[in-house]
């Protein structure tokens, strides 16, 4: 449960949501909750009808749903109709966010160390302890937190936000309002040697090249891009990236897709955009996984993934190796009924006798 | 091999941890060793039956040992019979920990950033280049190593220990005794976001609430574990974790459990108490896992773990998707016997020829 | 594409990585590119038969092939035939990286915080906010770059290279020539404890080894490396990591092997020379793996893996639990039509029908 900077009446929030209020109206609410804590006094959403029951059970105040849930069963206060229930959920948070945050003055602080030659924009704020190399280049109303190291002519665009601890690697770009979350590591050098057949001792390879991140990008916490051996690594815009991701080398996100924690993407491998790689999934070197697939929670990707047709989006893949999600689980469920095919195939061997 | 503060004979060390010693009592103990790489003078333990036989030829000077190996073979001069050879081996190890450190004094590095608002209780240490956040409380006798990030509002216990680079981010709240590993972030954003239907753009929604982890939990490096959307993200007392995991927002991990290497655990999934997850294992969101449920590695939790009988013990899972873990191994059996399979069956197919 | 230093003819390339140059031995290179990006005036390579293709088409200036290419269609002004195109590709990348990083004077940087009593060799770089403690020494020409974190005792040896935000904790060693990538812990706890059966509560056993780690390894980002119990956990020369491995206590790697990305090692296992663990690759605890095994990405490892006879290298495995590599993709093409053998088993079973 957290606090609206000020109560507000349902219908207040359905002008502020573009939504149609149906119910008490002037019921007022003073937090959000989620739909299992909500109290009378209180907002909550419900995101998809597996909650249905929950919501016609919540003594809450009010519940933003969607337009087809008008005549469902609901024991809170209101109502508020909206397209995206989750979208205008977090709008209040947003006003939230904002009004707890206050508005923070920009700062050099004077414990940072700043290269002279770089040059800071209007409004760029730079924390305690983070080091600022020769030539880098951060945009107007960017911040950048306590800790983190700006290697030298990397290049960071306006209102971003490096949390603490970040590091960025020399030469590498990011574009405008990125945000990075602590610990997480651009731009250090790709895995490539070179091994000596007969002594089987390995000889590093430089990386000469670097990474390049679009705008609006997000980029969770301890997650690591490597910069490309020649070239670019390129995350391209609007790409959100969650914890503990790997992507390797010379690899290429297209713009808007979603990678969830602990992906781990091999050298080279292009994806494309809009695509949605689950938890833990391993995408291997060199391969193209086409715009619009979609790859199940620790799944395998060990070859290129086209679209069922020219123009249609990718298909959705699951299992290690990834096959197309139904055939995945199918294939599953006779695995689960081997036990019971080699009896079968018993009872008719035993049947055949010795005339097998 | 480290050696112990002082040397002890084998009826002290009896003593300290409670055991019987038999053979020699007055062979002089100097150091602790693995099993392996005991000599004359050191004493090590045997923690299964699997390791009888390197007990028997051990040239140890002494091993702890479970009191039904009372009259088993044993090259050391002695044996101490004690319930919990491990936990007694434990206890010397503490000691040479112990005497290793030395007592430090608590000292606020003058190289720290410490907001004049942070309440620092007695004794407290903190760091070089560690970032103290406005209104922060740090309690009584805990240690804030170099180069961490504690932010605003955030509340430590007493007694914990925050190694080198740890991040603590604004409002989570730890309990006491708590230790953190280098390098693991405490609080970052959840990964949420909503999704524009037509263009497939992004939009954050900003993740308002906190972490709350309880009393005496251990936490591996590199960790991350996020902050909740709304709410908070729960590590109950006593939960162990291991290097590199994740954790995501608006997740509840019950007392005690275990969480091993690489594990993912997705939103708002409910582990537990008790439970025992194996290195790489992936929990899907909004799951529950009943109390005292173990998962072997690399496998995945696609839906809720039930107990088997209302009151007993989680099952033991394994696989992706896991399954209970005695059909899991003979599913993989008989997946193994496939080739054979398909040739019983083509066998069978040829004898009744045209029939078919 | 990245430039060379100065331009140089193909002649004076040839001359440099110790090939033949055919076809137009005048032409002018001023840089290096990809092979799908090679222009006119840039010097690519061929890595395997897969790009013959793009290389008859690829408009470059020059192209370092295998000797067996010597009559191959390419559209390049010249070849140059090399035993190895990849590692005489590597020759031209290190001019460039050299030439581009310049001469950096070593420098200890003031805003460092340097414990009187570390060592350090000549020739040494501390930079800015890093913390090196008591008795730590760090050999000839190594370079700590900003915010790394030296522990007590630990010892580096010469010519060593720590990126940002490493942790090396107190009593760990490093040989010579090691490059570790930011974010990296090198010492961390092992994950040890014992349980009391009663209670289910833990109590920390206290690891009181370290981390020893050979000549010429190179760490990625993100990796941890935990201590040993007692004793040590061990990376032999010229062992590879890569970022966001795991590798628990007491572990060992044998020389030259490669880690890739994701891996975790369970504790004790003993890992041989010349291995390679693809991607998310999980290795049990307890276990050894013979010298020159393959694991292919993903797989899980959880017995020990022998050679097929003495003195051969190890096998090449693949999938979770692994197994050679031939069986395991035969076994996954079987899996694929378990559909049509339940289909075929039905008909047998209809055919038979009342007889069964």
């Amino acid at each position: 449960m957290s606090r609206l900077p000020q109560p507000a009446t349902v219908a207040e929030i359905a002008r502020l949501v573009g939504g149609e209020a149906v119910g008490d109206a002037n019921a007022v609410i003073s937090a959000v909750a989620d739909l299992a804590n909500a109290g009378p006094t209180d907002i909550a959403f419900l995101e998809n009808q597996k909650y249905a029951a929950a919501a016609a059970a919540a003594p809450a105040g009010c519940l933003l749903l969607p337009p087809q849930a008008k005549d469902a069963p609901c024991a809170a206060k209101a109502k508020i109709l909206v397209d995206e229930p989750r979208g205008a959920f977090a709008v209040l948070l947003s006003l939230i966010d904002k009004s707890r945050r206050g508005k923070a003055e920009p700062v050099l602080s004077p414990k940072a160390s700043i290269h002279p030659s770089a040059k800071l924009g209007l409004g760029v704020s730079v924390g305690d302890f983070t080091v600022i190399e020769k030539g880098a280049v951060i945009g107007e109303g960017s911040v950048i937190m306590p800790q983190c190291y700006v290697g030298a002519d990397a290049r960071i665009g306006k209102d971003c936000l490096l949390y603490p601890q970040v590091v960025l690697r020399d030469d590498c770009t990011i574009g405008d309002r990125v945000i990075i979350h602590p610990g997480s590591v651009i731009g250090a050098d790709g895995f490539g040697f070179t091994t000596d057949k007969k002594t089987g001792r390995h000889a590093k390879i430089p990386q000469i090249g670097n990474v390049t991140i679009g705008d609006d990008v997000e980029i969770g916490a301890n997650v690591t891009i490597d910069r490309a051996a020649i070239g670019s690594t390129v995350v391209e815009d609007g790409v959100q990236i969650d914890n503990l991701v790997q992507i390797a080398h010379n690899v290429r996100i297209g713009r808007d897709s979603v990678i969830v924690s602990q992906v781990g993407i091999a050298g080279s491998a292009k994806i494309g955009s809009g695509v949605v790689l689950g938890g833990q999934v391993g995408v291997a070197g060199h391969l193209s996984v086409c715009d619009r697939t979609q790859v199940g929670a620790q799944s395998g990707i060990m070859s290129n993934v086209e679209p069922d047709a020219p123009g249609k989006p990718g298909p959705v893949l699951f299992g290690s190796p990834a096959r197309p999600h139904r055939e995945a689980f199918k294939l599953q469920a006779f695995f689960g009924r081997l036990p019971e095919l080699f009896d079968r195939v018993k009872a008719i061997e035993k049947k055949l006798g010795d005339s097998l």
